[in-house]
């Protein structure tokens, strides 16, 4: 499979999400090429083969593993790029990139959206280094990481246009924890994978007002149903919102008590300003950026989409929490 | 609004759904009267002005409260009957029934499939009780009664096929921290309460066998999309199965560690035996018998429900829960 390249594939990152994509990887992959950004933990990793910070149970085989803190390296080493930096850092991260991506499947397993350019990072790669759409593969789905780390059975959702190319990423993924279902939805899957982050938010919000389980079946219901509305008016394929692609990953991320999204939503209900917030949190917050993102498109395509409004205003604008919340539950059903 | 009745209402049941409605009817109603099947929880009752057993933290007002232990009496004593019992229990509760529903409002907030009939409480009050379909009213939602009792925000459906009825049973139910929304989906709505609990057995089941949360994001997605196909062909209407009293109810019971059926499909997951789980339950776990029910009406009409199928064949024949499982996790998408 590795053909005239280094490598099977390469990962740029090395959070818990990239971390977790390397594991699965390395069941059918003869080689991987990792990215590291940062001098100490790449040597941290070349020295004790495992993250330093995340899932740091995760042993890597040196011999599978090729590190490079050189990104031209890295992506010149295969034929498949999967990029997971948080989406904030994904531009900084590039810009020492000189080689072409041309004739390689470049992936995102990012589930954010890029700040500056108000777009999903399919698009991103699209507009910034011409890779083609059809070049593109969304790598989503409900999937914590620390339970990739710990091999319980999980399904990610591999979209492409072009069907091989899924595939091809697919069976470099599965094993006997992990399950992948394609997709040709590369807008849709990506939207739903960014959008569930506001969700999130939203649900920590109305946990840390005191709102029970109750009420968070009916805001994550209503959510799904938001969720519909804004992903068929992007992008109007035949789709079902509630596969596990998109109300699936709504679902993990809105329950969870571990996701930072829901912790930083839950911090502003509990009367932390946004600022303080943001500072208290060690990883980044995608569904932050993704509201302001998501206002902008929501609000050029005149679309209602009330939740993420709100969590919008409250991170955005100076209103007070818990009457925005009182407000919207005036209108869900 | 009384009329030439002695009370607004009357609830038939003593558990703590049937306590936690006592609760919210007491804000609108002047009189609600409520039957108590056995007479030491009627005693109880009477003397303290709250149930023994299920949210003694709710205190009635004995001013607004009667209770009776003579079910034609309570029939009697109002135009709007709510049903409040396990399901299972519900034909001997009204077995020493002698008078007429006629003209009454029946409302069924069971949530559960009647055993023997092998049909739901609308159903089953319209074939025996001679009671129209235009008189029933299904009051849904997902409401965990102990939320309820600690006035923490619920949003309950009230489904009739007359818009006045359920408006009318709404008025009397709304308040502070209950908010209705109504809808005419008088089958919909209460197959979605009924198969809900399947879900939460099988949720139960696969937490029990080890599963994690990345694993029941993409079950309850399935279950969702199984709950479209079988209401879709029960009753072919439209209807937005995300809304609140679909999806949402699937939710609040498929994610809660305090579901009565999720707990017991927990047990089995954990290797005991049915019946040991069932002896096991204080409450009654309506998915078990509703799980037989569904599956005679799937195979009738031959259905693809394969979640539901999966629950049927551990309650009831002799597989191996672990084996149904994997086999499950084969189709899901």
């Amino acid at each position: 499979m590795t053909g005239s390249y280094e490598a099977d594939v390469t990962v740029i990152g090395s959070g818990s999400w990239a971390t977790a994509i390397v594991k699965m990887l390395s069941t059918n992959a003869s080689k991987v090429c990792l990215y590291v950004q940062f001098e100490e933990e790449l040597k941290y990793l070349k020295k004790f083969h495992h993250n330093q910070k995340y899932l740091s149970a995760v042993n890597f085989s040196p011999e599978k593993l090729i590190l490079t803190g050189d990104i031209n390296k890295a992506i010149k080493s295969a034929g498949i790029i999967i990029l997971v930096t948080p989406a904030a850092f994904l531009k900084e991260t590039l810009s020492p990139v000189k080689i072409s991506f041309k004739g390689k499947t470049v992936c995102s397993a990012i589930k954010g959206f890029i700040p500056e350019d108000n777009c999903i990072v399919g698009e991103f790669m699209h507009n910034r280094y011409n890779v083609p759409y059809s070049d593109i593969v969304i790598i989503t789905g409900p999937s914590h990481a620390e339970e990739v780390a710990m091999e319980k059975l999980t399904y990610l959702t591999i979209a492409s246009q072009d069907r091989v190319k899924a595939r091809n990423v697919a069976n470099l993924l599965k094993n006997h924890y992990l399950r992948t279902i394609l997709s040709d939805d590369i807008y849709g899957t990506e939207y739903a994978a960014v959008m569930k982050n506001i969700y999130a938010i939203g649900a920590g919000i109305c946990i840390g007002l005191g709102y029970g389980d109750n009420f968070l079946a009916v805001l994550l219901s209503n959510a799904a149903m938001e969720l519909k509305t804004f992903i068929d008016n992007i992008h109007p394929i035949d789709r079902d919102i509630k596969s596990s692609a998109y109300l699936g990953d709504l679902l993990v991320t809105g329950y969870s008590q571990f996701s930072r999204n829901r912790a930083f939503g839950n911090m502003i209900g509990k009367g932390y300003s946004v600022q303080n917030a943001l500072m208290e949190m060690t990883m980044v917050a995608e569904g932050y950026y993704a509201a302001k993102g998501i206002h902008k498109i929501g609000s050029d395509m005149n679309l209602k989409i009330p939740i993420a409004e709100m969590v919008y205003r409250i991170l955005y604008e100076t209103v007070i929490p818990s009457k925005e919340v009182l407000k919207l539950t005036k209108i869900l059903k």
